[in-house]
């Protein structure tokens, strides 16, 4: 009998399940809502009863699961499977991998949810099977995860990757998240897109984006792409100082790491074209020729099954 | 009988040979003169000769050496042991291992010379066994190693590590011997800091540095650590100057690879802690604090030996 994989993908919202063949290919996807009521108590009893329910409805036995993969928001300890604290989740100290052994009668495996869509786009994805791969998620925040010689990198404490938090502008950056100022994080994602391009048209009745500002009283990282499309002079302003900046921070990590592929993700990636001949050719401008040489800039095909493809990877690897 | 195994880190002035025992340990270290006439081919047949001389004199048999590892300037192959070009020695498109192993009768590995002194600094130097660690090395250049899981890593085309060509200042930098300007090499390198201070002494006779200036015509990066030392302004800001650029380039880093240990190496290293506790507050500013936690900022302990014990390591660890 073929078996499958569970892939699994925990978000602050909702949880994405899908059985996946060995070979990568998704035979079923749902989705659940998270509850975090008390503290995220009913989270791995609510993905285990799915589980059992989608085999149900699809007439097959338990032992149809050979393991299960899955990505977690928040700071997570490889060995154990621990979580120390996911912050939109509740979760503090939370064993989730033993909790969810206990609850699937499946080997589990957790990472963080950046670095399975990492690997979800290595395996299946924009990364084409690439075994040194630097992957940016633009969306709310900036995630990353690093690939070397085919596996995820966590580093001395599990921070690998943490792109977002790198420094573009030292000194009088905006506040980040993360207590520091100046983060790519503040600069390239949906809400630092959307905080330049105000602060550009705000006095500038000459942009496209000024008449939107006034009407709906906020702007979108969308409404950004989609001017700059049209050749809105403002938010091609913003898509180069966006653009310089992340090329930058891009380039300088793959002098460091010299990736073969480099997969742009997340909502922000969909302005396309607009944005990614911007990047590559701030990238090419700072990164060493031979690194740029090494380096395909590419868009994350995958889309929010990246999540549960990485998990399914994971679980495979660790039978 | 106990068997030994051969380091050897070639420069383009001297090549450092040594017998090391399994545990790391050096028997017997010496060097020889780098002769790049003709293109660097009587380099592998010294190499080999010095090796079967020096084991004449300690009395010992071929059999007593059980494999080599070496670490070379320039692009190098891994798989291969080919190397593209070796600018300072005259090898293009040369077969090292494979003319090392025929002159010698040993298995061989080699590695680019920046990456083995990481890999010896791991082993049995600053690294203390460290498996995710960053070497900066602040010679005439800058050079890194950045090991992941006890592996040095090579990217897709060999260039990972090559920290000195991160931009430091994207625009108006000064220029790299890599073609780009504002690399970091331009600034924290020995020529990088001896720059920045003469510029900004030269009219400044309230500054120490400025009557070396004037009497010997040049500055030393040795010069602006010592009068650093002695609490000389202009050295002291251009020790806060090069630190604030390199503390931000390693935090940067780290952020994305987060290493346990941090090995400051090379000459420059020597400035001791005027260097350091202004290298360490720079670096603790801008990377996240649990990956500032995760890292201990230290001086490389092996000086020139770093090479040869990293060759005996790569040595080893391909047996």
């Amino acid at each position: 009998m073929e078996k499958w994989l569970v892939g699994v993908d925990l978000g602050g919202t909702t949880i994405k399940i899908a059985f996946i063949t060995f070979d990568g290919h998704i035979v079923a996807k749902w989705e659940i809502p998270t509850n975090i009521s008390e503290d995220g108590k009913h989270i791995v009893k609510n993905i285990a009863e799915s589980i059992f329910a989608k085999l149900e409805q699809l007439a097959e036995p338990r032992g149809k699961l050979a393991a299960m993969g899955m990505g977690a928001p928040g700071f997570i300890d490889m060995k154990t499977g621990f979580i120390y604290h996911a912050v939109n989740i509740g979760w503090r100290d939370y064993a989730l991998k033993d909790e969810l052994e206990k609850a699937t009668g499946l080997t589990v495996t957790v990472d963080n949810d950046a670095n399975i869509a990492a690997i979800g786009e290595m395996w299946r994805g924009a990364g084409d099977g690439e075994g040194n791969l630097l992957m940016v998620t633009l969306g709310t925040g900036v995630g990353g995860g690093i690939i070397v010689n085919g596996h995820i990198i966590h580093g001395t404490n599990g921070m690998a990757g943490e792109i977002g938090h790198i420094t573009s502008i030292p000194e009088g950056g905006a506040s980040c998240n993360c207590g520091k100022t100046g983060c790519i994080e503040t600069i390239a994602s949906a809400t630092g897109i959307a905080r330049i391009a105000k602060e550009k048209v705000l006095h500038d009745p000459s942009s496209s984006l000024y008449e939107i500002l006034k009407n709906k009283g906020e702007l979108k990282a969308k409404d950004v792409a989609e001017a700059a499309e049209n050749r809105d002079h403002a938010a091609i302003d913003t898509l180069n100082e966006v653009t310089f900046h992340l090329g930058l921070v891009i380039a300088n990590l793959s002098n460091g790491i010299n990736p073969g592929k480099i997969v742009i993700g997340g909502g922000v990636s969909k302005a396309g074209s607009t944005l990614m001949s911007r990047l590559e050719k701030q990238f090419k401008r700072f990164a060493l020729p031979r690194v740029a040489e090494g380096a395909t800039l590419t868009v994350a095909t995958l889309g929010n099954d990246a999540g549960v493809i990485g998990g399914a990877w994971l679980a495979k690897h660790n039978l």
